[in-house]
């Protein structure tokens, strides 16, 4: 493997999530940079030959090969390594994380975190205004579901890391951000510090 | 492989795509139906055994696993048949429509046809109100989406039927029972009838 490109925005835990997965993987990634407050992703050139989607992160694997979605392009690279289990269930069981982070975390706990760090409370639209007290009480239970699952497990899946802790680490390490307190929560702040103590490990800011 | 249970909504688009996955793989499931209405789902049972998450689908695969996440219970049971591409870049690539469904199509396209045809408009709360515009505007413009794709192709991976078809196909087939039009998708509607004449298909309501 040679020449990926990772199309991104870096504060976003999407992109950082194929970053960390990289660098646990010892792969090189060129790195190009959009700003999506300035909609540098809706360009035609960007839905033209990027993402019809217009959203980063995208992972292009050639010229004309793009992936989108944070975390199949994180299964791309990690496909036949170590940080995918390789028995059947627990397979699948890491992707049901996976589908998980993305249907009840991510809308969420990262919502909350751009509304706040990035959009400002105050330019809120009235739908944003009227989703966001769900969106706290939705990424509270995320996060409450995370903890009860952690307090009997070291990692989410097996007994190492995985693309589930990877993908989860992404916004739960920057949750406060959004608002959102880790303090009830001593299993996810346990498994966050086991997280960033692996010896491959980057920071967001990396 | 044994026993493997269902544990669903029969009506949910969720629910069916596991059923047509085992179809296809000519694999038996035992179903166990929960009125998510009544809350059966929510049950102290149902959190503690089934799933904390408190949502069906949940496919059991033996007496203590339980596989949350609609698209990762698919993946259990193709896992290793062709319904999963073997290369690498497509197998990914069909992951990536896995997680485009359920970040970008199902909270939509899903979503208002259950508000309209399980919870009524007349019964929606002022949040749903006010996110029905909005999603409705998303569930089209991801059928859109859909369309551009199938433009130039008659599955959505590779030469033939995978996961990515069958998980788009199953809320995007009654998208109108949420006031979805699939009139201007001429792309969508050949592909829905390419895939409802393949010889295992079998209908939602069966």
């Amino acid at each position: 493997m040679s020449a990926l490109v990772l199309h991104e925005y870096a504060p976003s835990g999407n992109c950082y999530k194929i970053r960390l997965t990289a660098a646990h993987l010892g792969i090189p990634l060129e790195r190009r940079n959009y700003d999506i407050l300035k909609g540098e992703t809706r360009t035609a050139a960007f839905l033209g030959q990027v993402n019809a989607n217009g959203r980063i992160p995208v992972l292009q694997i050639g010229p004309d090969d793009f992936l989108p979605e944070s975390n199949a392009a994180c299964f791309y690279l990690a496909d036949g390594s170590d940080l995918i289990p390789h028995d059947r269930f627990e397979r699948a069981d890491m992707l049901r994380w996976l589908f998980w982070e993305q249907y009840n975390h991510e809308p969420n706990v990262a919502t909350v975190r751009f509304w706040k760090g990035w959009v400002g409370f105050e330019n809120l639209s009235d739908v944003q205004r009227a989703n966001l007290p769900g969106k706290q009480e939705a990424g509270a239970a995320a996060l409450a579901l995370m903890d009860e699952h952690l307090e009997r497990r070291d990692w989410f899946v097996i007994d190492r890391l995985t693309l589930a802790d990877i993908a989860l680490y992404a916004y739960t390490h920057v949750a406060e951000e959004g608002g959102f307190s880790l303090t009830p929560y001593p299993a996810v702040r346990a498994w966050l510090d086991r997280v960033a103590a692996l010896p491959r490990h980057i920071p967001i800011t990396a």
